[in-house]
């Protein structure tokens, strides 16, 4: 059964969502709202006047902030969306006549309209196929061995991006992230990550920010905030900083240099607070381990993923998809694989959902 | 004497602003916190789970809301900031190879970051030259006239965009909007107001929302609410809705879709409530008036421009500037014209400007 | 035996040919030299003074003349390059946000460096497998349906390009065109059709090219004629001449417009006099058959593919290939699928192969 | 009176010309057939196969030859336009969020449709004003000051081009190219030079190529041929070779990379060849100094610039220049500035232009 199939129906699509309930809702972590801790920080930028355009204090420290969070020196560059997050940063690492090579389920790929092909001013996006949104170190080999046999006639590739978490909730280990690196790294490739789930891949994990980013290699880091509790934050972090040379102008052209800076930057400062972040990974995690252990004695059910982060893949009878859906449940149905027998649906758990929650849910079936 | 040259120096250049003190701050409209209406929709939005990508309740009554203000039919997309809503706006009106037409002033030509370019594809703006900020209806004739001339060797225009109010502060008569709309839909151009201080244009004219814009000719309106009391948030309203197909689209792709939209919408709401973005508007514009009442009796003091908005312009001789600097006053100094005697500085007020701060300022003089 | 994958690999490359010999290259049908007729009308067009940028008679009686060979009206634009046709024709068809359904082996999508991203401003390619280069309908239908499920997170597809005779040297039969067309356009798609081998296609065919193009549905054609006797000249054909508007404009944006354009569109009025285009592609048919049939006699050959069109692919022991080489004969290695016993090469044969090279080619074996 | 003046309709515009006859027309140096030579070359280049995209022997001769011809290492790209070979060039030096600075009647920004912003990717065209299309070094140094001033808010410039010989048919002494380049690289900025005419540039300064180039400064110049007796070909030489780090790939992906490229290049090589490219230069421009000889003597004749070159613009009463148009003369009207009494038209000579030709025009004054 292939899974992690090619085809873009594979990849995520955020149809409407009509009726919500407040408890029942497992659509997406972004349907959360903001975390008290945000919501406070807001509040507290807003005492006075304060300089435009990033001159202000909250930027200023959260670019020290981040710096002991992952020991080490970068540049910091606070945006409004991931998908802002992943397009400037590939825009930064490959030119316009380049490609970036990712897995064919990669969020940059499939689900960003089109915003990476826009930002770098169309590189190519060449997607590599794999079991469960993780690329192998031999697909990678391959993929930049045949990127070369095309010559002047190919895209050359430039970057790889990887997703971590990745978009089936798998978490790659440190050490493949590494290999990645290492191949990526001697074919003259720059390094992408994707972390829009980036906490919940750490909290995994168990390991350092540093460990899970460019102590494996990683270059350039989209560190997701919306997802983990913020309103509308996420941080473009460029340990090769080098590479971060004129980046403020790419920002500043896309639109998304806000004048009143401090509220973007408050937001990601509540989070990086006493690790706030990565305890929000680690709720979102164990839920759905436990929605996951509830799941898998269910008889019928099939779960085609490890749950490693906060996403868990499903497959039920429709008939009982259908009574959650009536019950208020929301969630999002997938493209079912040809010959599978039910149907896939994605469960989204995030830092506010709670064990009653996930108990309510597992009753309901 | 050529105030208002074509120049880039004339431009607004942010600055660093390294010091700051509440009360002494007239640097932009910008730099103002949000206002107390904002901060509570966004706490009030902030309640349980949403539909994401703007399927949320308060995008929905927002949208219901400006039809309301503007009394007309229209499609509204709130986006972060004045940039990404003007050029936006502009890749809706102008096809890559087209141009478009603004005044040399335009925040869309020297302040921009080529945001409008990068946007459109590349689309050129061709800067008409003016006194004011104000195109004239001969100069857009002419230019209109010549572009055509160049046949296909030219970027042919489709477009006029007005900015109103205009970095100069000065405000267009509605009779003037109206003669360069027909001007420039006669000769099969699109119509785009950049409205960042649209607030502060309809406060100075006294007349209605749907006066200042579509009664006016204007197609699509980029609606300012950072610099009136939002923490960021614009919208970009299509009263000629069938220019609007796909824009949705365009925006995703720009990385400017908020997942979390409703906290986007929820700030702009609060501005329409009860006319606050109004009420904001005619505050900031009665404090411009004060303060260059105040200028006007200073010997010396040249007002180069009328003062009709919340912008205020004056020459003063360097010793006065370097001293109000000294004593913590912050604000811009612009370009002085080449032949005028002391230095051109700019004063803007806004919503939260408070008749103290005025004279606070003139008493420091 | 997965013969025409979706791997970069299976891609055209045109590595370094080092060593060339009369007779003895079936590299390509681009490293023949122009055909006599061509240098004639060359010559021909050089009498005098001209008006230039295409207000030449060459162009004029180009249109005339196309239109007599479709049996149509349609508007024309002589071009240099079949990848500057082919890019241009899709960003008259498709939005920079929007994509283009294509064959995985595609030119477009494999040996273009990008050209259509480029032209067409970031527009997604989106690659679709076949057994043969030949898209089948149910591909198209549900490429068609994936893409819409993505909603304002995909790229809208709007335009099929179909490649006439397909990379693989096969060709459509005019009924699987037409049904392919048919679903586009009930989907609201552009057909483009890529002909830099058309010639070839109709000769095979043995229809009209009014039926081997708008007949069967396509809209914008790329009509070779560079591998097909030109020195270098292509025309982008618009059947649906709607959507050629400012096509013009786009030509000369890319630098693609000749100030002497009389000796570009000269190049395809020698190619149209008394069919020489469909001569031309019926003996380089008519050699490609005599080739394959040559080589169907030797023990252990296999051609994967109909030879229907100038192109042979055939997989021959490495020594017999090695020794073709040392023997002065010049042809591409093509990527071999893994599993598949010696090397899988590219034979082309064109307007100028004669049954002598041929002959002498299978004599070699 | 303001003859060099900013508006586009000062500029170029290759107007419909209906009626031509031999010998009569001075329209412009592109109406001008292929001189002999180059044809004998094209004959001469099409014995047999060659290797495509470059790899023939022609495009390595002619690398060498330019090599000879400029006393340096450099890197060659023969294109098919002007425009292909500016826009390329530029696309080198400045990112998609830079500047070009260039003259206000430079063909990059007025004839070109928008190509430079192209193939930069939406960089701007700052244009600087002057009397004559020669940039003066203090205006280079106010704009790149002016420039800086901008910030993050600006598109910062990168490249400065130079057109030589000017639109107005001036050429810049090399002192002053020297300057300017030295300005410019002390900036940081890259200096491209549009040498569209080149030859007749080096014709009226008497000196070497390398003196009229990078001896001054020049890090990339369009060397053009198509004005200068070539069908079509134009090449891209690279002095400051690390500039040209892929440039290959920006020709492919423009559909610039000619599939028999030994045609191209072929071309060029028949200038090369015994200096003809300069001794047309030479020609054309003797037969300018004539025309203007003769046109200054006739009363009320106004020349307004210089005559260095092949251009001459001659303010000419109504009477007078209808009478040439009846009379079966083409040539091109030129915006008259306002308060110009008669009309000021464009004569351009080439290499082709006889004396008789001239005297024809001139006798019949």
């Amino acid at each position: 059964m292939v899974w992690a199939g090619s085809s873009g129906a594979d990849c995520e699509a955020e149809e409407h969502i009509v009726s919500e309930a407040i408890r029942k809702n497992f659509a997406s972590d972004n349907t959360a709202p903001a975390c008290p801790e945000v919501m406070a920080a807001l509040i507290g930028a807003n005492g006075g006047p304060a300089a435009s355009y990033g001159e202000d204090d909250e930027t200023a420290r959260l670019e020290v902030r981040f710096r002991e969070i992952f020991g080490t020196d970068l540049l910091c560059f606070p945006v409004t969306t991931g998908t802002a997050a992943n397009a400037l940063a590939l825009s930064a690492l490959v030119p316009p006549y380049g490609a970036v090579l990712c897995d064919q389920s990669a969020h940059i790929a499939c689900d960003e309209a089109g915003a990476p092909e826009f930002f770098t001013h169309g590189a190519k996006l060449l997607p590599l196929p794999s079991a469960d949104g993780r690329i192998t170190p031999d697909a990678l080999r391959e993929a930049i061995a045949a990127n070369r046999e095309g010559g002047v006639h190919a895209s050359p590739a430039r970057a790889v991006s990887l997703t971590q978490t990745t978009e089936w909730g798998t978490v790659y280990p440190i050490a493949q992230v590494a290999a990645l690196a290492a191949i990526a790294h001697e074919a003259g490739l720059a390094v992408h990550m994707d972390g829009a789930r980036f906490a919940n891949a750490v909290a995994h994990l168990g390991c350092t920010a540093a460990e899970a980013s460019w102590h494996a290699g990683i270059d350039v880091l989209s560190f997701g905030g919306t997802k983990n509790g913020a309103m509308a934050a996420e941080a473009v972090l460029f340990f090769d900083t080098a590479r971060a040379e004129d980046f403020l102008r790419r920002v500043k052209r896309g639109g998304h240099l806000w004048s009143k800076q401090r509220f973007l930057s408050a937001q990601l400062l509540a989070l990086l607070e006493a690790d706030l972040w990565l305890r929000h990974g680690r709720q979102a995690n164990a839920m759905a381990q436990r929605l996951a252990h509830g799941l898998r004695r269910l008889p019928g059910a099939i779960l085609p993923f490890p749950v490693e982060s906060n996403e868990v893949f499903v497959v039920l009878p429709e008939a009982v998809v259908s009574r959650l859906e009536t019950s208020g449940f929301v969630f999002h149905r997938w493209t079912t694989p040809p010959g599978v027998n039910g149907v896939l649906i994605r469960l989204v758990t995030h830092y506010a959902t709670e064990q009653a929650d996930v108990d309510g849910f597992l009753g309901a079936l």
